[in-house]
């Protein structure tokens, strides 16, 4: 049955709430709380017979119309349209249902038969709650807060009494999902006039359609709204403003009606519309002849009205397109979004105060609003705390099918023990690229081990006014990463040495009945023997069924204690567990053992943090890991131990990178921070993926490698490149004026003693020197993977501009594409712009990467390509114990593995005092070992301490806390 | 200058914007964006008589009016009122000055000047911020996003153009902070017409005053709106609408006008408000003769209008109100909050799911949210995930004046090694209280090791449908307390071993001048440097002026490697690292030293978690902490190292409690858990103080100490309530059929073996015998310290009501005060009815609370006391060892420190398999040590281990996680 608006010219309208209307009064189901009734009237005249083309309705999204006059073209029209936008939709994204979430009081669903005939039309899929007809608010609030969370409901829609919808209720549901616009944020919105976040009521726009179905010019049209107070009154009022009409609200109350009816009696309204319940009698008077009435009322009877009119389809109609439009607003938010970014602003003073004053003069953006700068979704966020956030890998499926960013590499030149400030320059690099230039770009720093910061070395967040913030933050525990290592690490040593007591001391069946215990009588095998009983080769998978050799053979790992690689680990300095005897308490039965402790980011677990690319891969890669060697000499893994599961469990939340910002409120990820020389001293794969991806095609990524050149730089393009896939575009190989002087012959550096005349009065020739050997060197290094090079200059205030001048001359002529100056640390951002740009220019250009070495080559052959084309050695001379490890990782397999060299960082050579570029050396390979989870092979190239120690005077003498005030004094 | 509101009654109105309007126009500053100027005609009519008494205006809070004729009563009004208002507050919150913030463009003041005039009538502060004319959006949002968390603001105004007000802007400013009432949340809840939290425009409601100065009853009356779209005029319909008025705001174009003129000609309104800019003809047909005009428009030549107008002042005034306000509900959201607890639902299945299942199957609220609930703040809010998060102790200062609540201890008779269940009891009864008996309550549990979570024991988040969620965060990692006390502790020794290699290898000069290095040329101290000083007597502070004696003294610890009690620890079960040999490393030159590893939570800094009761108070426990014994017998602390300030900085955060939820949302506090033999076993002082605020009067807050109450709860009582002054009303006693059975008589009971089946079949006579042995002695203790006890008989499935009702019978023959089942484990809260009900029915009656002994008793005497009264002993035998280390003590000022007693859990003896009440026994004290830091001595009887072991078949082996759903198996 179609309806139609007809015009009516007599007396006085009286409905009573329930019962039907005279003539031919039509009823239809109301829309929820703001449930209309909508009377129609028997014409006195004819209906309306405007072709004339519509006025505007200026609505922030334009009303659709027909031009016709058919008198349900307008739903017509909503319904085609809205079916439009849901086949594009599902084109688009296949998976994607939009889904409205109805929640009624009592099971009556006759009330939602339009709507869901509606949602069938469109081929919207629609989820009803009933909940019991007396219902309390904390029942309705609990749904609501469900269909918050749940991302499969892009609509909620309370058709429940209006009594229900109270602040708490309204409060509660999500504005984004409020389709009806019944949330005082939505309502306000419209008021205002911005429409592109929130949602105009369904019935409010179809009364309008209807309006204007019966007299197709709205603009300067009047109505008169009689008896509505709440926010569908306001939000019709608000909208027919909108159209350019004037729209009266008066209330239902006898004394007003008696005070205003001068008023009202000469208006003539175009059109009346009753929005209160109860009995009202509006006089003739107080409109047109021609008048459109219309009443809207709260339903109470709505079982006894027809299923059908045109209010009600309309308004149905509107919902639905309402739905349609948030479920595209919602893949909208799944998109690559450009960042709005807002910068902090600094004021460098002079001269520059410590780093902790800096880092605390400056507030940080909450890391919530920081992540909605760069394009993160809430539910991707997992705060800890205000100043820093944990971002889930989800983000890595989301926003699978965007480009990746520009990748940037900084490297340095061969360092001095006190260090170049690689650190500083990634910083400064982004605060300009960012915050100056409004590239987006993302710092991924290692997270810093807390060893150090309590010894010699001090803070790692950068320096200067070039820093993360809070610094303080990212030196102590992070978000629990290293401290999950360290539990990790420890689990398996534990599990390694209670293992070898308990199969020293019980048979091979009593070893069976505990390790296969009988549970409710039934012994059954867990999947992780099952995976060892595979790679044993015993089919099985009934515990009855073993043979005695095979009992024997699963039970008993067999470690050899004089094999056993696996170190336990602590994140502390504490030199004198370099090398201990454990097993002395009279409980361990005499199973003493030497052993020792390493610091915690040397730990193997960290490599693979480092490495990981999934959740899965780290799972995988935790189980492979080699702890020793059994006595018959077959590798003994932590699968073996039973322990690879509960260290996945361990690691779970560390494999998330960690959200911070840097002085100028630009993002950086901290992940992972394995050691450089047993390890390939590289922040995570997974950080730069992540930031790659919230970069977006034009922007970049900052990422730092350990040491120099030689070392981080050749680790970064063979281990880690191998293991992402990605590519990098550019390098940044960070110099200083000190260093280059030292390898231009210039006296001794070592940290605690003042630095020699030299390093702080102009030397050209030391500069010179040490640009033509170690800066030249290391550019052709980077010349070796085909990646173009910029030499950044970290400049310290002793350096004169002659000496610049030359660095940066003599960088360019050795093949640098430029060399410029930094002046990150006094100016922040500002002082990077140089090399923002040289960078910038750079990446622009085509790299061609090439890896240095196949990854089939014979290990001793991938070591001395190392050695020869990046160290500058006639060749490598392998130790006998080297030469047998090599053989033994070639038998297990483990030969096509990457190399991972461990030798000082303070010369190209393995001779810490040979500055410059050393020639006309062999490389000494003492010993080879394996780290076959993380995935490669490092070789040992003289005495590499795994453990720091403090110093005499370490540097947790100068820290403290304020009780009060809760700062931090004396960090640096 | 008083103005008054005059009538007119001649033609068109026409105004320019910016010049003087004919006649006696006034001018006034705009209030900000929606700046208006008042134009007031020369009155053709006499002033409006009206005395009589007004019409209601109805607006949520009633608009103040007097009954004169006074032209400014209304503003006296306002004034008057804000006046007091601001008096009462501030009488009632001396510290608190409420502060208005004005951001304005450019350095105009005049603007400003009757804000700040009126601000100094009321006593209000004004705090200003000019930014440049031309200033972005983005400057401005930082502004507003400084001000949004400056807790001293407590209103904003943006004194800006209208164009700089972009969605953006608005979007930042914290609703509760809009006292214009711009945003569109505070709009909406106008519209909707709750005004119990947002603000409604001054600048409306100072007009609406005025009108109604024109005439006093508004209710009926009409008004025409021109011109204005903006949030003002909608507010300021809504207002007239809601006083009763019938407005029509019409669009402001010819087209308009001149459709709608038939529809305005004939209205003859009572009052036109012009809101638009620039020119508009106002026909005089429009309004009645009488009818009052006012003119609002933007601001753009404020700076010629005088600075006095009653609109401006109105509306100044009532922004004022709004800011006092504002001030008010901020100190009203500092008070206390009755909770508004939404509890989960449970459906508790049969047979009861494994624990991880129940965890899973529940979705906690969001840790936000809860804390909403509970009355906490969102700046007391550290938010670690979703699920769990640290609250701040300033939370103690906010509710200093609040009563606290009730205090619960929960314990337990002598245990089987199976333990009895005393956290699920204790989870139990917090669900019962809060989700069914909607008392507040707060559970405060132990933050559980993870070494056992990996070993034998499994998770300890309760269980069954008695559990804290999700229950795998609760075991693994935390908040990463633990592992801040692992840093913290094994920072220590490694400075201790570090300082005794560097004074065994260096000169007393050498030493001193690493110790106090030269910067720049100077020596000096550090702080805590001086303060060692102080304790060895030496005055001078100048390093040059020590003698070569007192520079001996200082620079050397001297430390007994033989009398080092500082241990190493490690949060994982590693039984060989219980005697170990640390040092062999050449590196250490041959200072090898045997010390051993404990569990992190055996830590003594673990012990001064629990125990502090502030952040300062934990920074001088953990300097007081003595690591060893220097060869002259002196002790040395922390503080000699140097390392306390360090150890306070690594533990800031870990001092905070977490909050986390049971199944039923009700709230816990998760915080410390210190090892329950060797020191007190008990959560925090803290954490229970946080919660007795929380809980209000009424509420509960259920504690737990670990092991039989001859432990865990003398502990409490002696240690823990002496140190936090805290005094409990209740204690529950926990006890099983299983555990009565075994002090009855019944067969031995250990882990992994079968339960023999006297525990599974009935047997009344060990149920009795344990009854009147074990269960009676344990009420007694409680008894000694006068507390009320209730027993709750944890009931498993093979208990049979015979069983159960012999129980509830002899307790309360034994003196209990009520002894009943409690079925949370298989049904969660409503399982602990009768429980909850009895701990209600206790807590009101009067408690006696009494120490067991004076704390300046001798320290042997107070061993005695605790033998005999508690354990029933005859007497105790002290070692040589430990007489000498009592004498030792009492030497150096620890006498009198309370007894933590180091002694078997598993009988009331110090023999594990003497169950029942054990007497006629010596009590060995094999050797007496101290914690000064945590502060109580603590006589070992018998060998306690401090680490835990792995068994043959430890739970890591069904540990897994699954990678895709992020799952993880195997935790029960």
């Amino acid at each position: 049955m179609r309806l139609s608006i007809l015009r009516r010219a007599y007396g006085s309208l009286r409905v009573h709430p329930g019962s039907r209307g005279s003539g031919v009064a039509h009823r239809c189901y109301p829309a929820g709380a703001t449930g209309c009734r909508l009377i129609l009237r028997p014409a006195s005249g004819s209906s309306s017979g405007g072709t004339s083309p519509r006025g505007a309705v200026h609505l922030g999204e334009k009303l659709r119309r027909d031009d016709g006059l058919d008198s349900d073209s307008s739903l017509k029209n909503v319904v085609q349209s809205t079916k439009e936008a849901m086949v594009a939709l599902q084109r688009e994204n296949p998976s994607i249902q939009p889904l409205l979430a109805i929640i009624q009081a009592g099971e009556d669903d006759s009330l939602l038969e339009i709507n869901k005939k509606m949602a069938g039309k469109i081929g919207l899929n629609i989820t009803q709650l009933c909940l019991a007809e007396q219902c309390s608010e904390d029942e309705i609030i609990e749904e609501v807060l469900k269909l918050n969370e749940d991302p499969r409901v892009h609509g909620v829609y309370l058709h429940l009494p209006a009594a229900s919808l109270t602040s708490r209720v309204l409060d509660a549901l999500k504005p984004e999902k409020d389709i009806d616009g019944i949330t005082d944020l939505n309502m306000g919105r419209l008021v205002r006039g911005d429409l592109s976040k929130g949602f105009v009521s369904p019935m409010a726009r179809a009364v309008l359609d209807l309006l204007e179905k019966h007299d197709d010019i709205l603009e300067g049209k009047t109505v008169l709204l009689v008896g509505g107070e709440g926010p569908f009154a306001s939000a019709l009022q608000c909208l027919m403003e909108k159209s350019g009409m004037a729209a009266v609200k008066i209330n239902w109350s006898s004394t007003v009606l008696k005070q205003q009816v001068c008023f009202v009696c000469v208006m003539q309204a175009d059109a009346v519309v009753l929005l209160g319940s109860g009995q009202m009698d509006v006089p003739s008077t107080w409109f047109r002849p021609e008048a459109a009435v219309i009443r809207c009322e709260p339903d109470e009877h709505a079982a006894e009205t027809p299923s059908k009119s045109e209010l009600w389809s309309l308004t149905a109609a509107y919902r639905t397109q309402n739905v349609v439009r948030s479920c595209s607003r919602w893949i909208q938010e799944q998109q690559y979004r450009p960042w709005r970014l807002r910068n902090l602003k600094l004021q460098p003073l002079t001269p520059v105060p410590s780093d902790i004053e800096i880092s605390r003069a400056q507030m940080p953006k909450p890391v919530d609003q920081l992540a909605q700068e760069v394009g993160l979704l809430p539910e991707e966020l997992e705060a800890y705390g205000r100043n820093k956030a944990k971002v889930q890998l989800s983000l890595l499926d989301r926003l699978h099918a965007e480009p990746d960013g520009k990748y940037v590499l900084v490297a340095g030149i061969t360092p001095t023990p006190l260090g170049e400030g690689k650190s500083t320059v990634t910083i400064g690099l982004v605060q300009a690229l960012t915050a100056h230039l409004k590239l987006n770009s993302f710092a991924c720093l290692r997270q810093p081990s807390q060893g150090p910061t309590f010894g010699v070395k001090g803070g790692a967040a950068g320096g200067g006014y070039a820093q993360v913030i809070p610094m303080e933050e990212f030196n102590l525990h992070l978000t629990g990463d290293i401290h999950a290592i360290t539990a990790a690490n420890n689990l398996v040593a534990a599990a390694i040495d209670a293992r070898m007591l308990h199969e020293a001391t019980q048979s091979d069946k009593a070893l069976f009945h505990r390790l296969v215990p009988s549970v409710n009588g039934v012994r059954r095998f867990s999947p992780i023997q099952i995976s060892r009983l595979r790679r044993l080769g015993i089919n099985s998978t009934d515990p009855a069924s073993l043979t005695p050799q095979e009992v024997s053979t699963f039970v008993r790992l067999d470690l050899d204690p004089s094999k056993i690689t696996w170190q336990r680990v602590l994140d502390t300095n504490d030199r004198f567990l370099r090398k201990i005897t454990i097993g002395q308490a009279s409980t361990e039965k005499g199973h003493i053992r030497e052993t020792g402790f390493d610091i915690a980011v040397a730990s193997e677990i960290m490599a693979i943090l480092a490495l990981a690319d999934s959740l899965e891969d780290m799972r995988n890669r935790l189980a492979r890991m080699v702890v020793g060697t059994s006595r018959s000499g077959q590798p003994v893994t932590t699968e073996d131990l039973g322990v690879s599961g509960a260290l996945a469990v361990l690691m779970k939340d560390a494999i998330k990178p960690t959200l911070m910002q840097t002085l100028e409120g630009t993002p950086v990820f901290v992940h992972a921070g394995p050691f450089a020389n047993i390890a390939h001293g590289n922040s995570s794969v997974l950080a730069d993926k992540l930031a790659l991806k919230l970069v977006g095609q034009d922007g970049f990524v900052v990422t730092e490698a350990g040491f120099g050149a030689d070392i981080g730089m050749e680790k970064f393009f063979n281990i880690k490149c191998r293991a992402s896939g990605l590519r990098p575009n550019v390098v940044v190989l960070v110099a200083t004026v000190r260093a280059l002087k030292m390898h231009g012959g210039g006296p001794n550096v070592s940290a605690g003693a003042p630095l020699p005349k030299e390093y702080i009065d102009e030397n050209l020739g030391l500069v010179a020197g040490g640009c033509h050997s170690n800066l030249r060197k290391q550019i052709q290094i980077a010349g070796l993977f085909g990646i173009p090079v910029v030499v950044g200059l970290n400049v310290f205030k002793t350096d004169t501009q002659a000496e610049i001048d030359l660095v940066c001359q003599i960088a360019k002529e050795c093949g640098a594409s430029d060399a410029v100056p930094c002046h990150h640390w006094a100016q922040g951002g500002r002082g990077s712009l140089e090399l923002a740009h040289a960078v910038n220019e750079a990446a622009s250009r085509p790299s061609n990467f090439q890896f240095l070495y196949d990854r089939e080559m014979p290990i001793a052959e991938k070591i001395r390509t190392i050695a020869q084309r990046v160290y500058g050695a006639d060749d490598i001379e392998l130790s006998p114990e080297a030469e047998a490890k090599i053989d033994y990782y070639n038998q297990q397999g483990y030969g096509a593995l990457p190399i991972c060299m461990a030798k000082t960082h303070l010369s190209l050579s393995h001779m810490p005092d040979k500055k410059g570029a050393p020639t006309g050396f062999v490389l000494p390979i003492r010993e080879v070992r394996a780290s076959v989870g993380a995935g490669f092979i490092y070789p040992l190239v003289g005495t590499m301490s795994t453990m720091p120690g403090l110093p005499t005077r370490p540097c947790f003498y100068d820290i403290d806390l304020d009780p009060v005030t809760e700062e931090i004094t004396g960090l640096f």
